[in-house]
């Protein structure tokens, strides 16, 4: 029955993240497989799946926390990558950092748009 | 020559926040004038007029990133009136905090929906 | 299915959180009815009825967390709450926000300390 | 002999914030004794006598952390009372929490003018 | 006499930290040796030796503390270990962190895993 | 007309950050050049050149800014070598640091002590 949660959580995963997404379930596999599930099963299985915010306005607002909060480097590399994959446009990824500048100060601003910028030089390979 | 950055921005101000956009301009003259002015003329004079986000959008990026860091609830108050000024239903603002318990846990998300929740009260007067 | 992870976390909010938990999930009925039913399932229903911590090891980890991270003085009163209804002692308590004051600083324990106050004082009535 | 680090630790915190200090200590005397204490001792007795900064560029580096951080307000009213009373003035704490507004964004900036404008008006009675 | 406290605190910090406590201090002793003086005889001299917590439980709470504020992986990773050294199992310091990612969000989990992560596998040499 | 405050602002980053402030300017030219131009104007052009802060004063809380807020090493180590630049010694940045373990924590203060030991042993080359 929770693989039903799950199984919702790993499709939706999947169509945000692409196959990053499987690799940090996979990285968390020998440690704290139990995270990896938890978090596929709510975050992705029952929050992302609701239709009150459409991916894109999803990715656009986590993209936004991560950013303000700072310290989740990896993390806002992986939601980069999600924000493209679901519609937002780097113009509008690197606009939203601008944001974050008035509402969490310039360092917060500058580490978001390297790590979108490191995003981008591995997607164009 | 600033004086154009600034009526823009008051401009703005007033188009997202309404009269207490106004508020908060009054509320530093006495103490901290120009950092008003600096706030009106770079946020909103500079940042907001941006076409790369519409208004909606950049209200989105802003509560997220408030609710996110946490301790800012006057601005995440003044922003969901902002939010709901440009176009955000009340709905789309409740499920934004959800999408951030997922990013910056469950205190970060109740505190920002009682916020919202005061503000909404206050707007049905 | 879910009412089953819903009863089964209720049950939990109960046991640590007493009429507190009810209270705050009756407060989020009206504006975040599902951000109530989720945190429900999801922190209680799932996480801490695992085995792997007791519940007083949860609820010191809890105090600690939201001490540390600051601006959760509403969740840190619930908790200090909890802490006391699942065996941990009014020192042992104070002492983990001494404790904060070495990894977060003395503002952040001194902001533990004056919610552990007035958590105290409500309960002595 | 840890005496003469308490006795050294409360005149310096007298010197610096005056008797907001002496009620900072007595509103832990209750149920964090050591708390205040400890943090007499050390950030007063060991901390703040130390010739390698001077007690305004300490209080300076005080607002600014405290400003930065957030979710501190009470600890930053004591500060910039502190500020005032070893020689910072007005003016200079106001423009470093414009400052602030560069590294932390605008939120903390005003959270701060607005702890200061409280402090300002109260000690002009 | 402060040699006194310095010597009770390096004693405990060598028995919370083993070696890393040594490397910690060493690393500190060109650059700013009274830090790594203030940090042994305040943190460890004063504070870890209270009994009102045992270590077990102060590293609970440190490790939860880490976590929670975010940007602190160095230090996570030493006390991931002084963890282990005073008695958690592997399993609770993970669990820890799950219960993290409902009050800091599956951000600060996932960072917290990762550093664990590294600790078991350097210890498993 | 924004013409002058560009040029202002690129002249006072210069006279703070030297050569490395033009390096970030630079690094952002291909992802996010407005965010460059809006930060040299805003913060260098608007900010830095008022004159109820000294450079010394400013470097000062801009260091304890970013060592009490966490995550921003990047931005700690080119205002470490700001703050060198314009009249503070060695001895005054890490008492600064000392300061904030008090208002912050041990963690952010041996962050910011790295982060200084980096720069410090750069600038001896």
């Amino acid at each position: 029955m929770d693989n039903e949660r799950f199984e919702r959580g790993m499709e939706m995963l999947r169509e945000v993240d692409g196959q990053l997404g499987d690799r940090v379930v996979e990285s968390l596999s020998d440690v704290a497989p139990d995270l990896a599930r938890l978090m596929v099963e709510f975050a992705f299985g029952d929050v992302y799946v609701r239709p009150a915010l459409n991916l894109r306005d999803r990715e656009l607002v986590t993209i936004a926390a991560l950013a303000a909060k700072g310290g989740c480097e990896p993390q806002l590399k992986v939601h980069v990558n999600g924000a493209l994959n679901v519609g937002l446009t780097r113009d509008e990824i690197v606009e939203t950092f601008l944001q974050i500048a008035v509402y969490a100060g310039f360092p917060a601003a500058l580490n978001a748009v390297f790590a979108a910028k490191a995003v981008f030089a591995e997607r164009d390979g």
